[in-house]
């Protein structure tokens, strides 16, 4: 009927000390032998795209995530120069540290390139790459995402650094913590922190519960 | 490499009168003979995936639309009972009365059936459907889908209208109408209507380029 290939590509973003980072794996073989990529690979026939793109996660860089979001799917014709072939691009957000990264199967290298300083990538990767972190953006003012990223104890200023690396742009710090704080999904723990002014400073802790008890009654999270 | 098959499938909303429709087909061969399902086919070889989903919509129903937008790809091992089928679902809205529907193809027949009265349906095209339903009504709240769907002059009722049937549950009118005129995306025109009450109503026009320039400044629609 046809002879379109199915592959699934992962964008894996890592966040560490204020910096978006993304996994990228080295091409073992052609075409782009040698490039760096992102990480995927061909489905196979019984498996869920789900199970294939966790799959070629784990077998070319040793990264495991239980939920990857699904982002697009690319079909130009032309996209791969060896035959057609149609890529799901898939998209997760991870902390680094805790993954210990080691290429495998079609890679002979993997690693983790902060945004502000990427290689060029094989096939149409830039695009998928833009894609996810316009995505990550769009959502990152309707949904608390990257909290889970920080540490369980963490002043609020991780909070801006956090919004600061995926926005990539400045924003107004003084309404954001009012913003933030008045969702009441962080809660402030009796315990301080030293800060660089010598005061002590308050620590917060991430409520997801009460964060998923909000969103069943309707509660709309929202930052500009 | 694969025997995986890729087909696209195409989700029509239809706008009229209040109400909220859906292109269907009955499908002409096996599986699911004689069902209702949504339109869709086969990608060529050589198409791109908006090609070929615009193409066997067209087939099918006799329906042509520019932009249909990429909602999902659904890749369940067993969603088809012949064999491995993966398939990139696209959505769009549209005004029923600018299409003469017409079947052909691997369709026997194709009609508009309301939301609210749907057959049921071959595949996992419930499933399709039902998550594009979501993904209209998550739009309505961040851009002014649908006025091209209303005359090219209209009582402010029928934004409401619009959005009513689209949202599908209730919603405070007084607070909508003063949010959505603040927008300044609707033109009052000199000229008024008769209304129900025998006062002369005051009629609207959407300034697509008011819209456009708006949003190329930053400005965010936005409806709850």
């Amino acid at each position: 009927m046809n002879t379109i290939l199915l592959t699934v590509d992962a964008v894996v973003f890592g966040y560490r000390d204020g910096r978006l980072f993304v996994a990228l794996i080295n091409r073992k073989y052609a075409p782009f032998q040698g490039q760096w990529a992102l990480p995927g690979g061909f489905v196979l026939p019984d498996e869920s795209l789900e199970t294939a793109v966790q799959r070629e996660l784990r077998e070319e860089t040793g990264i495991q995530i239980q939920f990857l979001e699904q982002l697009f799917t690319f079909g130009n014709p032309d996209r791969d120069p060896r035959q057609r072939v149609v890529s799901v691009a898939y998209m997760g957000l991870v902390r680094p540290s805790d993954f210990t990264i080691m290429a495998s199967t079609d890679a002979q290298d993997v690693a983790w390139f902060a945004l502000d300083a990427l290689p060029e990538l094989a096939f149409d990767h830039a695009d998928i790459l833009n894609l996810a972190i316009n995505r990550l953006r769009a959502k990152l003012t309707y949904e608390p995402i990257g909290l889970n990223l920080l540490d369980e104890k963490f002043p609020f200023g991780e909070v801006e650094r956090l919004y600061a690396a995926i926005l990539d742009k400045p924003f107004d710090r003084r309404n954001f913590r009012k913003k933030f704080l008045s969702f009441n999904i962080l809660t402030e723990l009796p315990e301080k922190a030293a800060t660089e002014k010598g005061r002590p400073g308050a620590l917060y802790t991430f409520d997801r519960d009460r964060y998923e008890t909000l969103q069943r009654e309707g509660f709309i999270f929202e930052i500009r």
